[in-house]
């Protein structure tokens, strides 16, 4: 099948080509394109050596499998343009993700949309698959009336620049840690809000005119869309973490009907893509879940007077299942169906 | 009046013992106690030296006003025995908090729980007294049936040498970054459960059956003391976070009847010790808070669709009014009521 890669120089774009070297469906390099500025740059598919592609100068004809992570302003010129030409487009940005016709796609959750024929297809937010994974099942079992979220997530979301800023952040707040303090007057690199080293910042995204940052609205409106119930509450708070690749997330979920935890145990068990800390006290943490494919879900815990609720500890690889995995695991399906031609 | 520190070497002692400096009510250096181990440890209060006895071998014959941060255990043994003879005893741990007769006092809510005569006053715990501070604004002028609390907890909270080890561990981390990876065998130092730095780790304290751990149990079951709710609904996750210092929490409260935006505002405004984010985006974050005395409420907002729930941002430093200021404000109540002596 030929495939095409958008965005293959980013962190994510990268993990997708990893990913891709282990399919068989792809028989030849992808066709790698990116912004005029990483155009030329040599990047590796099975030992070959590919080079990048300006996509503005690229032809595209008989792709047949397009993954997009190269952010919403080139997504909402090229996806497009690629469907038009009969080709699958997966994309990893916000641009399309609420567009009434294109699907929002967790392949555990709601592979079922995914159309008969070739058009672009929405990767969720990174935040939103993980919560969406370990939800779902509680949804199908008990029913979902409420999900109140709030995510700790690493730099590596910002992006592999963003992320590399964390380090040298922190190489300049140690001389401080060994003199006692946290170094207060170091303002950071800008490439977060604010200085992440040695802090949280209850910011990702963009302010909005309800108060909330755009993160959170992804998370809000992403999961109603997946989960397929357009009325469910939802709160997200979404803060950065100095952490370097993994995002976690602390969920309150209402059930639409008492959910023991031994039945949520035994729904969350049951789904693929998850893995489960039985024990009371059981949970992953992000440098745990840095460069592992699974969801990880622990600290399954009740409320005490409420047999609807159910508290989770969610963490996932943000770049692999919150991005890169979830997009190739699209692919495998789509790839896996009967040609329509 | 005649003053003792009992724990005056650990990161809360230390900044209790700054804190009196500045007391107009604390004439003669307190006296200052300590386990065997840091007995004859010299500290300094406004110039003069102070050289720190041995509490089993010291007499407390005098002491009017004892500040303990010295462990449960040390509490047990000494705060009654401190009591008998006539002293206040501002306890920082856990051991009193429950105690039916004793108060759990943050001064801006439940002042009025001192008693008149000598005894235990409980100091809550850290994250407790914040999400407290932020929270009985709102109790007043809306009534609150549910608080839902998920903490980001720095490194401080577990006491000076933890908090020196996370800046090990991120020493160790540093060549591992520079090559792009977090240094995932990179085991810890042990003064946290799993490896705090780039990480995050949903475990404070010890396990306990029902699911959750005791900094969990804690915050739940010292919010409705001090709020004096004892059905409040109450939830937490707490996580610790590889900040230096300042603990962060996201909450969500369910008021008892609908709490607009601009009166959740001028609620909290009006509260004292909070300074209070107006702007719809606004924030503190724990660098910020990192040795100043306020409480910070940001990110305040509403939920669609439910009138009657805010979304809180609470940052604060845990050093100061999550310990060492919130025990030496109940302390200068005592001491500016007439002596009963």
């Amino acid at each position: 099948m030929r495939t095409a890669l958008l965005g293959a120089t980013g962190l994510v774009g990268r993990t997708m080509l990893a990913l891709l070297e282990t399919r068989a469906w792809v028989d030849e390099p992808p066709l790698l394109l990116s912004g005029a500025r990483s155009a030329g740059t040599v990047m590796t598919f099975r030992g070959r050596a590919v080079t990048c592609t300006d996509a503005a100068a690229s032809g595209i004809a008989g792709v047949e499998m397009a993954l997009f992570s190269a952010g919403g302003a080139a997504s909402r010129v090229y996806a497009p343009r690629f469907a038009q030409a009969g080709s699958w487009v997966i994309d990893n940005s916000s641009a399309w993700r609420m567009d009434p016709d294109v699907p929002l796609v967790v392949p555990e959750i709601n592979a079922a949309t995914l159309p008969r024929r070739p058009g672009i297809v929405a990767n969720p937010n990174c935040s939103t698959i993980q919560v969406a994974a370990a939800v779902a099942p509680l949804q199908r079992a008990f029913g979902l009336k409420e999900c109140h979220v709030v995510t700790l997530q690493s730099a590596s979301g910002a992006g592999g620049r963003a992320r590399q800023a964390l380090a040298v952040e922190l190489q300049a707040c140690l001389p401080g840690l060994r003199e006692g303090h946290a170094s207060p007057d170091q303002t950071g690199t800008g490439a977060f809000p604010r200085r992440l080293a040695l802090n949280v910042l209850p910011e990702i995204g963009a302010a909005l005119p309800d108060g909330s940052f755009d993160e959170e609205a992804k998370v809000v409106r992403e999961l109603r869309k997946i989960l397929g119930l357009p009325q469910l509450a939802v709160t997200c708070t979404a803060t950065r973490v100095p952490v370097w690749t993994g995002h976690a997330a602390a969920v309150r979920c209402v059930c639409g009907r008492a959910a023991p935890r031994d039945e949520a145990i035994a729904a969350l068990r049951a789904a693929p893509g998850l893995v489960v800390a039985d024990a009371a006290h059981g949970y992953a943490t992000p440098l745990e879940a840095d460069g592992a494919d699974p969801v990880y879900v622990g600290r399954v815990r009740g409320e005490q007077g409420r047999p609807d609720v159910v508290l989770l500890w969610v963490v996932a690889d943000n770049v692999r299942k919150g991005a890169a995995l979830n997009a190739v695991q699209i692919a495998d399906l789509l790839a896996a169906r009967p040609r329509s031609v």
